[in-house]
């Protein structure tokens, strides 16, 4: 039985990546894009005290310049990171030598200006790719950043990575804990992120940033990490493998004074992966002209593997997100996908029940593959008609489960992915 | 090297399914949908001699009762259809035994109105999935629908059998060779399908039916078509093997006194994909509402499997499809696909061409990974204005080869499959 951490996992307001001890950042107008708008594009994070890093890149064959510059970092015995520059506007992705050597010289730079050893710089780039990256624009910039270093301006740098987004995603939570000698403990981990839905595995680029002001293992925060970005990140109908730029990075700088161990693992656990899958949560809600948050829960599948292919398959179907635009309960839909998507089920066994997503409100629509009652098409239709709720599949073929989100495809999401050079 | 039969090809005008000697057709309004409109929806296919048949169905783990009921009869030593039934507007699947049954009804009413045995019968539909079918109207419609049996009405026959298309599909040709005894040889091949081009692997039903007057071993015949489909129906951003309905069905009814044999298996061969592809091409031009046939030729791959991965990732690619509705030479989410497709390549020596769809102005726009000249994109942009253009990738990794055609994803698709059930 997993313990409840409720009352011991509080959100901040207004939490985010300088929530947590140590950490300071800034944000500032760099005009990457060359189009001469005044909007933050170019940000900066820093840790007072050099943090323990883990990571997780996109898999994508091409790996955009920057990508393939902080794995490298990685690569080095016992890395630790002191500080992340990112810009949005423009995603030194396809741009060879020259994107390598923009890379090389922003951060050689910013590390002279920071005083710290250059192999402590992360460097992030989110936007078009294939064009050359104005790493002068950025160098010149870097002076007023540093000058604007503040433990307040988490809101600020969360802007300045953003691009087709419409709303800042952060958050940040506290934790606390009563330790060994009875001692009441507390840590903070916080983050931001960018990204917007899209309708299939889709190539917008995904950047989180996630800063803890705890002492842990590299190994520890690696596994931890791993867990908690398949229940999030990879459990959302952008899938954050694809984008040449995608890029989760989580710092934990020991600045609060609780390693985490045996004793405190799963409260630090479960709080990751509240923040984690908050920030998944919000990319889905910020779905590319989208207007629905919808949760798929897959469950009797054979496996856990098979469940994730059979919500992966209807999440990112354009018939199934177009139906839930014109809030048409076409369960035909939801068979005909999971039909396609390599799960192994019976169909004739399938049960599907619609609910809202306050957990009120259950129907059951379909069982053992058929219409219940075609009387009970309204009710669906009423709830399909809120902004959020739950379809649950049942494949009644085993203890398979997968808890996944989606959102719809609307006409806004064209207009806005057709204009030329979104 | 490949011989060239373009002189021995010809297209017969308004040439479909009744082309080719010995097949009649009719078509008839049965008010399926039940919406009172009069719409040809029902059809009936009809063949003098009982013909070889030889098909390919749905991979889909549900399967609508028809395919079950299709697959049912091949499985029998021998088969041999002579007739065809096909609806439009209720797919019959996720019916349970109610939908086997319907099959069953329909089939033995018919067998026995055209006193011909039920194991020489077919049966297919498309539409809406999860309803009962109304076998009752379809069975009384039968004596009008057989007394309109003639041979000059395979474009009625097309039209029945549409859903959201929005235009009539039917091919048909005639192959002319010498045999060994120098005496001039003539075969027919015609056909017709239905589907809309949808933006990813997706579940609109694809039906084709295709009719020749030749003599053909199963076996023979059962090949020839699954490498037709794998250059056809396959290699179109609608992958033919998703609905709960998909169905190909060739009949050859040795009626025109050629059998095929070694000596002129590759005129046939070359008619079959000729007319599978042009079906195919229809498909996309009619994608739901998009405006391009865009053929991408991959090139350099590893393996021809490597250069399908990447192809089918390309052309499902929502970015992609936008990029095209834009006509925005936006290289970059071409790569960016390709480097999440699976194919093994490297990133840094893959080169771009542009070309219109005559083969004339070829534009190298990318090489090494690199763009050759910013100043090009305005040519390119020229190319992307016109209704049909080909890509041309070379990964530079090898032999590998494929041929796809895709289209764009407009602002039309979302409206026309956002409609309460469409």
């Amino acid at each position: 039985m997993k313990k409840d951490f409720s009352d011991q996992i509080h959100y901040i307001e207004d939490g985010g990546v300088t929530s947590a001890m140590g950490y300071r950042a800034a944000a500032i107008s760099a005009d990457i894009k060359g189009n001469g708008k005044d909007r933050l594009d170019l940000a900066l994070l820093l840790s007072d005290n050099k943090a323990t890093v883990a990571s997780y890149f996109t898999t994508n064959l091409v790996k955009a310049a920057p990508v393939l510059y902080d794995i490298k970092i990685l690569s080095k015995p016992n890395p630790k990171i002191s500080a992340i520059i990112v810009n949005a506007g423009n995603a030194n992705a396809c741009t060879g030598v020259d994107g390598d050597n923009d890379c090389i010289n922003i951060v050689s730079a910013l590390a002279k200006k920071l005083k710290i050893h250059q192999d402590e710089v992360f460097i992030s780039s989110t936007g078009v790719i294939g064009s050359r990256l104005p790493a002068d624009k950025i160098i010149a910039k870097l002076d007023p950043l540093i000058e604007q270093l503040d433990d307040d301006t988490g809101d600020m740098f969360a802007d300045a990575i953003l691009t087709t987004d419409q709303f800042r995603k952060e958050v940040a939570v506290i934790a606390t804990y009563t330790d060994s000698n009875d001692e009441l403990k507390s840590f903070i981990i916080g983050g931001t992120t960018k990204g917007a839905g899209m309708i299939a595995p889709s190539l917008a680029t995904m950047l989180a940033f996630i800063t803890t002001d705890v002492e842990i293992d590299k190994t520890l925060l690696d596994k931890i990490l791993k867990t908690a970005i398949d229940k999030s990140f990879n459990s959302i109908s952008v899938d954050g493998d694809m984008s040449t730029n995608d890029t989760v990075v989580v710092l934990a700088n020991a600045t609060c004074s609780i390693k985490i161990d045996e004793s405190n693992v799963d409260i630090f656990t479960e709080a990751l992966e509240r923040v984690l899958t908050d920030l998944a949560l919000m990319i889905v809600e910020d779905a590319e002209g989208g207007t629905k948050l919808v949760t798929l829960i897959i469950k009797g599948a054979k496996t856990d593997q098979d469940a994730k292919l059979c919500a992966s398959k209807i999440a990112n179907s354009p018939l199934v997100k177009t139906m839930f635009t014109g809030n048409d309960p076409n369960w035909g839909r939801l068979m005909s996908s999971a039909g396609a998507s390599g799960a192994d089920f019976n169909p004739n066994k399938v049960d599907i029940f619609f609910q809202d997503s306050d957990g009120e409100n259950l129907i059951h629509y379909v069982k053992n593959g058929l219409i219940i009652d075609d009387n009970l098409e309204s009710a669906v239709h009423e709830i399909m008609l809120k902004s959020q709720y739950t379809i649950i599949l049942d494949l009644n073929n085993g203890e398979g489960f997968t808890k996944f989100y989606t959102s719809d495809l609307t006409v806004e999401y064209i207009k806005i992915n057709a204009d030329y050079r979104s």
